[in-house]
């Protein structure tokens, strides 16, 4: 598409380079903005800017944070003796909305993914085993908290592999039909594994 | 959803204030963001504070622009003799996509809408009757290029009455069925239109 207006097109090509954002949607956003009053967005980058200037990532479990703590590693209330290991901020929040877990976290920064050149060297796993390592047990039980595909699998695997020489449980998420799925549809790996892992009615 | 960090908060809060994104999108671009180099961050910021800052729109037919007067309208090689008229930049950017048309562009800035409260008087139609009265007959048809919608269709007719008593011709984009449209799905107005307005197959 060409543009009547190069302005436009430096804002639709910068826009556009966010994830899902193709060049339609950029056009569309961009045009919102010249609608709108000019403090929208000057509000919209000075979050932005701000937001980017000054995030940290939590020096114990590498979520972000907006100081060198995170507000859950700071709490007095949760349980410090198990650990959840996630992928990413977003698995924290997605945890912590659910509020069915009360322990601390780990953010693995990403998972083991050779073809995007993603090795355990790349991922927080060294801070993980001096976590449960050097806590002098304290820490009693990982919970592994990985998508179940082939990369959260193998990284399942691999951190499995490397924990289990520590005095601590590993345990994993359970796999099974999800609330509101048709067991029709449902994959027969999934299905399977609920049947064997199945739990007592209550 | 509870953020941990309340920069993120305000940036996912930012950016869900654009059309079509709601907070979980806003959360993913947001923490993309914060994933990517922080150059990415403020070339994003940039742009999009340049394009608000120095954005114009055309004397002549209020297109977005970089200055004064629009691309179109400064050009030589566009026929003058024909206007047409459409709701926003984006549907002249559109037009100009089908290299089809190498006339003169009208943006209104909107459709009558009584619901959103958009009347005529909110419209850049003053200028419109302007333009063609104004130039001594060297407009010599105006093309209603809206979308038909009601609000569409309304504005159309407006503009028909308004227009229909000076000297010019006024025409209005075909209505029929899509490129790759099933007969099948098609409406019966829309139907019955390319039934009546029938073309000689060539």
């Amino acid at each position: 598409m060409e543009y009547p207006s190069k302005l436009i097109e430096d804002a639709v090509n910068a826009v556009s380079q966010l994830p899902g954002i193709g060049k339609k949607t950029a056009l569309r956003l961009v045009l919102h903005l010249v609608k709108e009053h000019r403090d929208k967005t000057a509000s919209l980058t000075e979050a932005l800017n701000n937001l980017r200037a000054n995030i940290r990532f939590c020096k114990h479990c590498h979520t972000i944070a907006d100081e060198d703590e995170c507000t859950i590693c700071r709490s007095h209330r949760r349980e410090r003796s198990i650990l959840c290991v996630v992928e990413d901020s977003k698995d924290v929040m997605a945890i912590e909305n659910t509020a069915q877990f009360r322990g601390l976290y780990h953010v693995l920064g990403g998972i083991i993914s050779p073809i995007h050149g993603v090795g355990p060297a790349e991922l927080t796993i060294d801070s993980l085993m001096a976590r449960v390592s050097n806590h002098g047990g304290e820490i009693k039980e990982v919970i592994l908290a990985l998508s179940p595909t082939l990369e959260g699998d193998t990284t399942s695997f691999y951190l499995h592999r490397k924990l289990k020489e520590l005095p601590v449980k590993i345990t994993s998420i359970a796999r099974g039909i999800p609330m509101g799925g048709d067991l029709e549809y449902a994959d027969e790996i999934t299905l399977g594994r609920s049947i064997t892992a199945r739990i007592l009615f209550n």
